[in-house]
């Protein structure tokens, strides 16, 4: 029997649905089929621009019908091949889900539907005197950085998207719309359905809208850099800070080579040393406070002198070197794509942990800038590999393995917050075991025909 | 057939795993099958003491093959009948596992066995300048304190056991035993299996062993009590703090009859006038500061002068007279027995939700004091009841339900920190309509022969 023309089908079904706002162009499915990672591009047979969550309803329901698979999609920003329609199916694009719904001031939270970005949302906030601390970097969106419960520079203080995330609402796979919580700020009103679905990748529901927790912006903020002579004691100075209970909002180590790449592509004329990225929250005496405790720890450490950001464009410059130090990296060696490694170990191992790591990058073939959120106890490196070239490949496959080997000994994560996606499936099992089996039962009742994102997470059943 | 006797059954071959630690004594089946509710007791048909996990994992493979139930217990201490053996079976005490196994001071963590209290934990603590924070007022084990997620005075600053909760063991209902998540601070490593059993109440799986957040302790903590004109300016000024950022540790609001309460139970000689009950950490100057601006906000309310308690002592009795506002409240009332309310409400209609309970309450024929954790919008009635008389168990009844439906209009909660247990099933379902659903997959996939704590929190299913 031949497959029916799409006309016959699901794509005639959807069109009736979404009218122009289905396709099957080329070039919109490409850029559908890839994100940040350098996997292999794998675009879906459609893309869907939905409006509503009663669309996405409707599309879900059709897709079910026609036993065919449904990716969610926010801004492509994701590193794990987390949006790569392995499978084909239909990519649901929210990104034209972007308004901000209800912002309740006075409780600290809003609600937003999932296409918002976390930018905009904070341009949103701005002239309420409120923002969303939760930076990974990338402009993502909002069901996105859910989804892959994204954490980034403030999750040393604010936490990550796990705690500033208090009610979804999802589309599930039987197309049963459910709110997961109301939206006060704490309940032991049964099973933490919220949770349930952050970090989920869009494997168990189709996220629509979110309420997130909010925060008044600090009275005083003041960001600083501070030069180190090695990684070892620009490590330890944040070990003793996170120690010593100093509520430091951001505590961000890069290595040499990637402050020589920020340089290079920020124009920036930091010292190429080790340094760290600092930004402290809080009223004018406890910033000063905060920042007096850390200087003096920074120096026991052998730290240069802290140089200053107050102003909020000096602090957005800071910041904005800071983040991008992954595409500054991928300049030092052109051409190149990158691999990057996402351990995070109990922070007592951390030193340990980045010590025995440098010892692998100084053997290794390509340039491997390391960097991270270091007061979480988590770090990347950066593998810059020739995409053409499998010995470059298996390299930096074997470093990343040694790698989670190493933080998993230590009992840290393979992934602090990039999520599993397709390619850390092979870890999830080493990390969690028997658990494994746990997700599966899971996802197999929320999604029993495996449509909603099929092949993320959860690695091929052991034999 | 007649039913085999004990000895050829379950209990001889429970005697054969634990020896004297399983018993049908009637005096401790009854102990075992009652809480702090007033619901009716419900005796399991035996109880057992494990101690290990390994004695767990053989108990529950005996109880699965028997089809027996078996309900986890901690202290009892719960509110809402979690541990009412409702359907007989054997209740499995936890109390003698209860050894600290590792405190990781520099990651701030530690892991215990399910049944260490949290005053024990503290205790322990105290020397390497540690506390756990999250303090529900009774003296409950951890593992009651993980499978209720329980909050109390101090969520308003540390959160919940939801967020300091850091990894789980569980033995599953088939005997496999997880744990839930390494020790890193944050992960992004497939669902979210630790926040699974938080708050599942003992429906999914047996806590053996709990990975906890700590804190230094505070370089400098204070206290307070003050009294205001009536509770509208006393919840204000909480709303007030809260809205600014000022990080307070605790903001307790106690009404003029729960004043009066604690003044006769604790022979304090507090003003019988709405009062907060607050505390301040953090360092020297910081404490000082957030006390500074409370007191402006304080006295822009109406409240009268601060009444501080700085040394340990004089903080632990302000914070016993809290505590025993429960047991105070029982006393207005001799031979009452207290049905315990518990909804929480997004901070903007607190005033609003207290401000029409209190006219309720005004109305009612007993005594009813009100008190609560106002930082997080969650507060309290305690509706003091003859037990043996239906008239007023139904007019509690009637109350709590009216003041259920009044959070759940404001988009709050049936429960703040209680859980679900018996009690308020029936509002589950108001509160997350097909989410219930949800969870009912996933208890099904869990405990596919509903043994685990059978007849907690899922409602029966709709007609």
């Amino acid at each position: 029997m031949n497959k029916p023309l799409p006309e016959q089908g699901l794509y005639a079904e959807l069109k009736a649905l979404l009218e122009e706002r289905v396709t099957d162009s080329r070039g919109i499915r490409e850029h559908h089929g890839k994100d940040e990672s350098s996997l292999p591009y794998a675009p879906p047979d459609l893309v869907a621009f939905p409006r509503s969550t009663e669309e996405v309803r409707g599309l879900v329901n059709l897709c079910r019908r026609h036993r065919t698979p449904l990716i969610p999609f926010g801004a492509g920003t994701s590193v794990e091949g987390h949006v790569l329609a392995v499978r084909g199916g239909v990519c649901v694009d929210l990104s034209q889900m972007n308004n901000v719904l209800e912002v309740h001031s006075e409780d600290l939270d809003c609600t937003v539907e999932a296409g918002v970005t976390r930018k905009q949302l904070n341009e949103y906030l701005r002239d309420q005197g409120l923002f969303f601390p939760i930076d990974p970097g990338a402009d993502a969106t909002i069901g996105g950085m859910v989804s892959t419960r994204a954490s980034g520079t403030n999750a040393v203080r604010y936490g990550t998207m796990r705690e500033n995330t208090l009610s979804l609402k999802v589309v599930l796979a039987d197309g049963r719309v459910i709110r997961t919580a109301r939206r006060a700020r704490k309940s032991a009103a049964g099973y933490d359905l919220t949770r349930l679905f952050v970090g989920a990748e869009g494997t168990l529901g189709v996220i629509t809208e979110i309420t997130l927790r909010l925060y008044g912006i600090p009275e005083a903020m003041s960001a600083a850099t501070c030069a180190f002579p090695d990684v070892d004691h620009a490590v330890n100075t944040v070990i003793q800070t996170i120690q010593m209970g100093i509520p430091v909002a951001r505590a961000e180590m890069l290595d040499a080579l990637t402050m020589k790449a920020v340089n290079r592509y920020s124009k920036t004329s930091y010292r190429e040393m080790p340094a760290l990225f600092l930004e402290f929250h809080g009223s004018e005496a406890g910033v000063a406070e905060q920042a007096r405790a850390v200087q003096t720890i920074a120096k026991d450490n052998g730290g240069m002198d802290f140089e200053w950001a107050v102003r909020p464009e000096d602090r957005s410059r800071l910041w904005a070197a800071r983040h991008d130090a992954y595409f500054a990296s991928l300049q030092l060696r052109p051409g190149s794509r990158a691999i990057a490694t996402d351990v995070c170990v109990p922070i007592s191992r951390l030193a340990e942990c980045i010590h025995e790591t440098a010892a692998d990058v100084a053997r290794a073939s390509m340039p491997i800038p390391l960097f991270g959120h270091v007061g979480d106890g988590n770090f990347h490196l950066v593998i810059l590999v020739n995409p053409e070239d499998p010995k470059d490949i298996e390299e930096a496959r074997a470093l990343n393995e040694r790698l989670v080997m190493r933080a998993l000994a230590m009992d840290g994560t393979c992934t602090g917050e990039h999520g599993i996606g397709l390619g850390k499936q092979k870890y999830l099992r080493e990390e969690l075991g028997e658990g494994v089996e746990v997700m599966r039962g899971i996802k197999a009742v929320l999604d029993p025909d495996n449509l909603l994102n099929p092949g993320k997470i959860l690695p091929p059943p052991a034999a």
